[in-house]
């Protein structure tokens, strides 16, 4: 069976954050390495990976140094959305084939039964997703395990099933598949796959339901680092090991019993730090003098200092902290954090935080969630990050801001504080400094 | 011995404290509690107990639960002050009775010496605390041991004795008690207990005097409570002992040795945290890694997270901190302190520190005093309190603010910065950053 | 030989610390000691030091009580600059003589390499100091070992050698150099004593020069005490030892294998703090639960509290912190850091800090610098110096003050916050908190 991947996305959503989606390190791998591992462990064995111009190379890279056989196809320009990407592949769309996602994360049992599903008469496979709440999302209509029809967002009270559909699509025949997408070509680029799957439907192809309600991660906004990296500190993936490399003071306490530990090479973690797992520490990484650091993944060569907590977080490489709180927060890379910097990440009214991206206010169904800060910025003493406050790349934040709004890319935001100067006409100071000190005898 | 406890004042110069000064909770038991209990080991057996219409319920409960055989009377609203509040319990004004203010605190052997003395020939009994400096109170003016007056908050120059009334006052027969009292009932309610014992003396009943100059602790402003708290930490009633259903980490640090530590069940410690005795950790609270409490009581349910230190401080139930210093404080229920918030406890010119209460600056004698907080309160992250400051219940203190008033119930106080956002011109960050790598190998 | 150690400057660059220069404490003693007793390692037998009147009693005691012989001469008020430094000991200055500047330090070695040469046939020996860039002072013109001529400040490109001159300026007789410098009398006070100089070698007399690269510390603005500080605390000076009479807790960490740990007589150190060498701690410190002292000097009778890290830092006396960071700071004595108070000490550029000193800026040519705090300073909470920023003696920081100004010598600066207060109109906190706390499980 082929699947093919679609990884051309353009990540905007997760602004100031620059990372491709597909290839944020987790546990030291990029993100379309656990997918593809993921999926053969579920039965599949030849990969198309549909990437954006700019990214082939570096993919092609990553799939080389993981090891997997995939070919990396390029969506060009003119091809819009996931029908763009599909059609991008045209010429592996030939035979049975398995579309899918390749930023969202589902267990290998689910490839499995698709795949075992191939072998009933059918000339499609859709999968939907139990849910408990609604999703605005695409809703099957279903008779017994046969799809009707994909309804798009309908209202709250006319759902047609629990099942909202996930990108792993199977279809017997690819071609019959590019042949739907040529004749749709003029939908709308966010709906064009959708609606030529409905055509599909339409021209009496009989498509079966394949349910699930394991794991499903996704990487659409920031926010969701924080659920994945969740799922990978959770997963198989995370070895409890502690490079023989690693440099731990015997005063340390790393904590195996609330999750795996794995500690990279060339960390060196300082006396009276505490690790409590799940954890991974990247390669080269110290972690100073009664440092916290827990449920968190850390990058490489990041400098955890002194009395630093760190809880829930996703850390990038050359980070440094200094006697900081950083809580449900997503770190870039190349940050520093000056002393007594705090992202704060509960409202004081303990609501849901929101986020605006593109402009829109965005519900993350998060209460605790702390900052997204991009790569290269400076955050100054004592300076206090808001909950869900983005900070852009290349900026600074000075000593002292309170930061309750978004910072856009390379700027640099400074208090400027109203002081009054006087004399200090206190008396005798030492006095009654001598005082005080003969009181507390 | 019948002993007559008033407690149905309606603590109005605790705000913003919603307790009941007799009931504020100490070592997990109610103030009025210890009170009865030293009052039985100095050997009075019958106690009836004065409240307000609001409270009646709850004092029958609590006296229920510590096995407290006593009579619980309503103080009408017509009936003002301490006269009231005796007259109240007027059917218990017969033969010899004790008349005790639930809310200060003596000694076990002060009952037993004013008991000794009732086997002289006497009408009545008054206690005389012996003081160093002017109190702003009733002086006595004797003559050997028999009180020929009560002198009111006299000129300080014109002291009568070193001896001030203290409220722990003997009648040989409560009815003369009762009739003098409906004598004098058009009294200002402040003085109208007072001005009948002034009433009984000028009558020729004969007052002898009970020297006292043992412990004293009273609660009357919020301060007190820290008194108080300090008292019963020092006091046999605190027990050096672990809940053998706490979970205590390996690693932490339980100092007996500078005062008795009761931890209480389901307390749990993590690493590196210390607690230094006095100190008293009530049912379920956790105490996370690296935090320090010393010479503190602190409620059920509580957090005190990460790197905190509470001293010197009482802590109601389901108090929630992190990162933050706690000291000299007095803390309602139900608050959360955000990472790096703190409480100041000294002024910069180490004097002494004021409070306003009802309007009024009053001086709290204090050098070392941090805030008093409302229940429901929540504080921002680095958000300052600064010394003796009154958070009012269901407040929010912004992120970031420096708190130098009261603040009332139920306010938000936020701080709205002069922030100056620019370009960030700053060049090559990354560079620098490279370089000042390389000066650290 | 004869030594005359010039120390009768003013020490003004210095401000706001008010230390003579010659007398700040290093490791328990004033730097004037090392000086002298290096001298003496070198092979120097006869010293004479000249004072400015104010200090002639305490250089007296010093220096007895060091058990140092010395001649202590006072440079009148008339006689300028060092010029009038050398020409107030002119009694001694006949036979041999050698002038040194007090608060220069060299290696014993230099001593004996100038003693050694002074064996060959020459007038005078002027030391050589190489420097691989640029520096502003007065450059040696040489032949061979000869020297032509000292050139001040030359153009970065036109200079002579790449030898400076430093103050350690042998001179065959003495009287030669007193006719000199009374020739010369009408020179500018601040290059009087090298017009003399070059005035001898203008008449013919031989100087010939020794060269050195070793180690070269001076004490001329606040923050080459750092440097001073950091070549004590890595030299033999600082002893690898531990006081019989000091506390330390067997949960302390005490770390030497970075660098040697000195501690005195008195010191008390509490669980979970780490001292990590190279580290002096003077009499009577404490060093309180969780705080991290590094590659620091602290003098005596100090409380470094609670969670305080001190790194590369020099400490005076009585000095209090509660949860800080110092980093890379100068402090006078009796200073107090209130809870979360910080010294930024780095840039958010990581450019140089520079310093205002007499109006003018001076580069420090530090990438990292805290702060320069004078005597009876107090800090309030969460207060924040800037890189570089000086706190005059006796001044009052407030609360939250981002200070990124010198301050001067007895103020109060505060921040005067805009607050708005407004009614909490946030629904059932209660509520909401009990939500959170049932998610949480």
């Amino acid at each position: 069976m082929r699947a093919i991947f679609l990884a051309g996305g353009a990540s905007r959503r997760m602004k100031p954050l620059t990372y491709d989606k597909n290839l944020i390190p987790f546990l030291g791998k990029p993100a379309i390495v656990y997918n593809l591992e993921v999926a053969k462990q579920g039965g599949i064995a030849d990969f198309v990976v549909v990437v954006n111009e700019g990214n082939y190379q570096t993919f092609v890279n990553v799939l080389k140094d993981a090891k997997i056989k995939a070919e990396v196809v390029v969506q060009a320009d003119g091809l819009k959305g996931q029908g763009g990407a599909v059609l991008a592949a045209k010429k592996y769309l030939n035979g049975p084939v398995l579309i899918c996602n390749a930023n969202d994360f589902f267990e290998a049992s689910l490839y499995k039964e698709v795949l075992k599903k191939t072998k009933q008469k059918t000339d499609g496979i859709l999968v939907g997703y139990k849910v408990k709440n609604y999703f605005p999302g695409g809703y099957l209509k279903l008779k017994d395990d046969q799809v009707l029809e994909i309804i798009e967002k309908p209202d709250p009270d006319k759902v047609p099933s629990e099942y909202v559909r996930i990108v792993m699509d199977y279809f017997k025949e690819g071609k019959n598949l590019a042949n739907a997408l040529e004749k749709t070509v003029k939908s709308d680029p966010d709906r064009w796959y959708e609606d030529a799957i409905t055509k599909l439907i339409k021209e009496q192809k009989k498509f079966t339901c394949v349910k699930y309600d394991g794991i499903w991660e996704k990487l659409k906004y920031p926010w969701h680092i924080l659920d994945v990296t969740n799922y990978f500190l959770n997963s198989s993936f995370l070895q409890d090991k502690v490079s023989r490399n690693a440099k731990i003071s015997p005063q340390a306490i790393i904590d195996h019993s609330t999750g795996s530990v794995q500690i990279e090479d060339g960390v060196r973690i300082f006396s009276n730090a505490v690790v409590r797992g799940p954890v991974y520490v990247g390669k080269g990484t110290l972690i100073g003098n009664g440092a916290l650091v827990r449920e968190s993944l850390i990058g490489e060569n990041s400098i955890i200092g002194y009395n630093t907590e760190i809880a829930r977080s996703y850390i990038g490489n050359k980070c440094w902290f200094h006697t900081n709180y950083i809580g449900d927060s997503i770190l870039d890379e190349d940050i520093s954090f000056g002393s007594g910097a705090i992202t704060a990440n509960l409202r004081l009214d303990e609501g849901e935080i929101t986020s605006v991206v593109k402009g829109k206010k965005v519900p993350t169904d998060r209460v605790k969630f702390g900052a997204v800060v991009g790569s290269g910025v400076r955050i100054g003493v004592n300076a206090m990050i808001m909950p869900g406050v983005k900070v852009g790349k290349g900026s600074f934040v000075g000593s002292g801001v309170v930061l309750d709004k978004d910072l856009e890319d390379n700027k640099f935001c400074y208090v400027k504080q109203s002081q009054v100067i006087v004399e200090n006409k206190s008396e005798k100071v030492a006095q009654s400094r001598e005082k005080f000190l003969k009181n507390l005898k």
